[in-house]
């Protein structure tokens, strides 16, 4: 096992996300603050977990097959969102398809709009439990953010965009993501929310094996 | 969902735990250094994952059926175990049988020297490769614990004793548990190392719904 870090100025953690994943929406929310404080960057990596999924072998999401760790899974989520203060409303579907806004953020890629853009999305599903897969939500998540939401939106579904998500989704597979939320410390990987302090933390560990 | 919980005089948490599951070590190593420093006694409940498994259909542990997630979760123990300042190496077998020294451990409830064991099997297990199903290794664990080690397992091996131990693990399964370590204060069902810290705060907690 190595555990080697890059050692960027100043270091950046990447953030691999689903916005249908309500793992992923605690991170979302959280990512920002803790990763300031700790002096890191944050590279949000929009991917489809559906897709790493069925690659696996997996036909639903681990929380759909397993009925009891799914009933659980929800307990838990708005317990830790309780502890967080972050809002968070069960929503009618799940998990919901978000093809669409993920396009969108993965065009905002490097562009200052993209965290709001995905913070957006997270809550229209988690907090107002909207469908974010249609384009009235997603222009709605780009209000304000860019200049003119339509036109990004029809960017966002460019062939070259939409390959770049594919692309993205088959570099989650290759570095072994097997769900989200998941973050890089350099090469060194942290699955689910609760280990998104460990993950900035890991910038400052000295490497051990 | 219901967030009742019980006031008893102390609190009491419930940890059930395997001594196959990696993630039930490292509670077992932790769980009363903290619950002590909360103000909370732990009763200690081994129960048979496995069974508990067959029972949801699920052949194998999720970390041997879903291997991306069980090289991660081997990666991820060592971790957690450094930041805890925990031993730990990888077992040559996984999940160990472990029916011996949890018929030992049920025999111990409420006996003073019930940790004291539990925590000397988790260590053979994870701390040395041994075989903990053996009567060599339980002997072992409980020298120095018991007067008598080899009449404690005999006792153990009694079919009254036996039964309890099926009872237990039949008493997981009616709790909804699904995984190990689970935690309950009162009611409330906390699943995973990553939350004991969680499960002795909720004693604290206002109810809410």
């Amino acid at each position: 096992m190595t555990a080697s870090v890059q050692h960027r100025h100043p270091p950046c953690i990447e953030f691999w996300f689903d916005f249908g994943s309500n793992y992923s929406y605690l991170s979302a929310m959280r990512i920002e603050e803790l990763a300031g404080a700790a002096g890191v960057s944050v590279a949000w990596k929009p991917f489809l977990l559906g897709v790493i999924y069925r690659e696996l072998g997996w036909k639903e999401p681990p929380f759909v097959t397993q009925v009891e760790k799914g009933r659980y899974a929800w307990r838990d989520t708005q317990r830790q969102a309780r502890k967080y203060g972050i809002a968070f409303k069960l929503p009618s579907v799940f998990p919901r398809i978000a093809l669409l806004p993920s396009r969108v953020a993965i065009l905002g890629a490097q562009q200052p709009w993209q965290a709001a853009f995905c913070k957006n999305v997270m809550q229209q599903n988690w907090v107002l439990d909207q469908d974010i897969n249609e384009a009235e939500q997603v222009l709605a998540a780009l209000a304000g953010l860019v200049e003119d939401p339509a036109r990004t939106l029809e960017q966002a579904q460019s062939d070259a965009n939409k390959l770049k998500l594919r692309e993205q989704t088959q570099l989650a597979r290759e570095k072994g993501i097997f769900g989200a939320p998941t973050f890089f410390a350099g090469d060194e990987m942290f699955w689910g929310d609760d280990r998104l302090e460990d993950a900035l933390r890991w910038f400052a560990t000295p490497p051990a094996t």
